[in-house]
Formats: C-alpha cells, structure tokens, sequence
C-alpha cells in the first residue's frame, strides 16, 4: 500500500509518502504564511522523490486539527481533492497525537501543545509507552494554567513537554511543575512527517477511513470569522440553536 | 547560524536547514543506489525550501560514517566541497549518535543498528536521557551475537533497537534479550533529517569544526577494494608497515 500524507496544523507543513508501511520520502517545511500556493507543488515534488506519481497512492491522509485553521482547511482540501479525483480512501488523524508520537515507546508521559494564540493552546496528554498511544487527557484548547492543572490532577510523574505551544510557555510550565517538566532539543518541538504515515496506516487498518466529503477539521473552537459572524447576527437579535457549547 | 546538515550513510540519505537553532526544511529519501546523482539537486532544492540560497549557509555539516562506504564518502565529499568553496566551516558527526537521537530524552537504553552486510552490524548503546547522548558502548562493528553480548554485560535493563540492523536481525536480538528488547514503529528506524542539525551545532560549539580537509570518513572497517588489493598485495609477498589493527 503507498501512503501518502501531510499536516499543516503548524507553521511546519509535513508531507510524508510511504511505501508498505516503509517511508520513502518525506519533506518538513517552514510554511509561515506561503502555504496555500506551495502546497500542490511540495507534494508533487515529494511524491516524484519518491519515485512515483499520484496514481501510485492507495491511501491519502491529513492531520484534521487541532492548529492553524487556514493551515488545516487548505491541507484536509487538498487531501478530499486528491481522494475524490483518484476514487482511493482518505483518512483523519489528529495533529496533536502526531507531535507526541516524536517520542514514541517514550516511558515518560508526553504533552504535546500547539499555540492557539489568544492565551491559550491545543494540548492534551499522551502515555506512549506502547505502540499505541493512550490519551490520558484528551486533545482540546486550554489556557496554559488550565492545562497544566489538569495535567498537575493527573500524574505525579515527569512529563516532556513540546511543539511551539511548550515553547511559548516554557516559562509558566517550568515555575508550574519545576523539575517534573522536561524540555526536548529544539527541532524535537516539531513534528515528524513520517508519523504522519504511522497514524495514517493504523486508522486506515482500524477501518476507519472515510469518504472525501467526510473528512472534516477538527477546530476545537470557533474561528475569529464565525465568533465576529455570531456577535453580528446577536447584536441584530438572532437566537443560535445550534450554538457552540 | 544557518547550517546544512547531511547523512548519507544508509539507504535513506537525509538533508536538513536550520536558522538559529530552528530547522526550517528537512528532507528523507529512500536513496536505493541513485544518490550520487541526486544529491547535489536535492541539497539545492532543500535550501531553496528554506528561502535560501548556499551562500548564506554558515556551517556545512556530514555524518562521517559508520555506514554505506559509497554513500558516506560522497556526503563527506559534497560538505567538503560547499565548504571548500565558500570558506565556511565544516563539521561531522557519527550516523549512529544520530539515529539513536530518534529517542531524544529517552529512559530507555538505545542501541542504534545499521546493517553492515556480512552478517556484521554497526553498532553502539547510548543513554539518551539528558541533552547529551552518553555512549555506553562506543561505535564499532559487530557480529550481532557479540554486540548482545557486550549489551547483557553491560545493562539488566530494556533497550530500544532501531535503524535496518535491527529490522534484519530482529529474531535473533528477541531470541537473545526477550522481553528486555523493544523495536520502534517503522518510521523511526529511519535517521530523522534535524538531528543532524542538533549534532552538527553541538559539534561545533564544543569548537570541534575542521577544515574541509580534515573532514574524514570513519568506516570502523576496510572497504571490500582495500581488502582485495591487500590480498593480492599480501600473496605478492608484501609486508604492510601500517596494516589496520
């Protein structure tokens, strides 16, 4: 079966390509704001490393969040677009999951945590000390504090912390859990393109693959367009029934 | 400081741009036996990823082994040029350290194993629970009946075995160490391009950068070449002053 599969939940795009669960190229690229119009390139170009062309791919898989939500929605897209053209399965994977798994059969628990800016960040809590991972807190938003509560109500043990998320707060997990936090090399706080690959196998062999238009974003919370969006439609006396809880 | 990294020393070449500690583009290829002409182009391509050009690289930096003979010695060879030409400096690093990095932080013991051929491994254990790798056992070739050994002598503890030594010897390394031994996901038994990185910048500042001359591979044992042509040279009734010890 050949793979292929990205992120571009982060500021690092990941494109992987994968050829009976061995991975035969991948690329990690520093996306900043230029995604959108370098995407469809890096991928053809990563996929033709690989020595083969898009026909080749049996399985198309995206990260469907949490992060960047222009970054998620032109990734899952362009993966929907690729399935739907080819008639080949696609499936989902969560990019948190995806940044633990950098320090896989790991003993030490792993928070991995991504800067949703406005104080807070995607994290959860993940136990990888076998081949799968076991979540202990599940992904979500948080305010630094609230997380690391939870994380303090959790395990007395030691936790690794990354991804830009851990960065950013470094200082507030460090003054919070003191020696328990632990601080991978920097290039550790991105993720690997290759897990991308490993989530993607496993989901697909847990029959979880999905039709192209059922591939969706997992945001977390609104978007700043939708909670602008809602304010008009309450400050102008509309009720929502289907609000966000 | 902006630095190129490269390991060439499995089939799966790897080449990574970092800008101040943070990696901005990373490449894996499955090199089967193309690399020679490939690598050149895809350095170019990666650093071109990066918003870059050669000339703003400030560091140039190889694996110097031990590994694939041909491929160490044109990754060596392409950082000594970049760095010849440029004038900038150059620095290597062991493909093991690097592979074994895959488990940054780990508790777990680390043995990275790259197939040697002729039923030989290259071979070291590392303790990669602090920033700095720890070799517990130092790089060398091995049966892999004598590294076991030297492992079982050296730790009651589990251990990780990764890279294509540990896939092919898989059953006889379970056969020795039980349930003592682990084996990562697929992935991870291949280099991760930004270690390189991470151990070119370490290397560097512990001032150990060279001249482009002075870059060496380190092979840990003789060519298949050098082997025949002393041979041919011992049955001819030579004697070697500086035979390999």
């Amino acid at each position: 079966m050949k793979i292929l599969a990205i992120d571009t939940s982060t500021s690092f795009a990941t494109i992987a390509v994968a050829v009976e669960n061995q991975v035969v190229a991948e690329l990690l690229l520093n996306t900043n704001r230029t995604l959108s119009a370098r995407l469809i390139p890096e991928i053809e170009r990563v996929i033709a490393t690989a020595g083969l062309g898009i026909s080749d791919i049996d399985l198309f898989a995206s990260s469907i969040g949490p992060g960047s939500f222009t970054g998620i929605r032109g990734g899952v897209a362009t993966i929907q677009g690729l399935a739907l053209a080819t008639g080949k399965p696609c499936v989902g994977f969560s990019s948190l999951e995806m940044l633990a798994m950098n320090f896989s059969l790991s003993s030490t628990l792993i928070c991995p945590m991504l800067d949703a800016r406005k104080s807070e960040v995607y994290a959860a809590l993940y136990n990888l000390s076998s081949q799968a991972p076991i979540p202990l807190i599940s992904d979500g938003v948080f305010s630094p504090e609230d997380i690391l509560n939870e994380i303090a109500a959790a395990t007395e043990e030691p936790v690794i912390f990354l991804g830009d998320g851990a960065v950013r707060y470094h200082d507030i997990i460090s003054n919070r859990l003191a020696s328990r936090a632990r601080f991978p090399n920097y290039p550790l706080n991105h993720p690997r393109p290759s897990n991308a690959v490993t989530l993607a196998l496993n989901t697909y062999l847990s029959e979880k693959s999905v039709m192209p238009s059922e591939l969706l974003p997992i945001y977390l919370r609104a978007s700043d367009a939708e909670i602008n969006h809602n304010k008009r439609l309450t400050s102008a006396g509309y009720q929502f029934v289907n609000e966000p809880s």
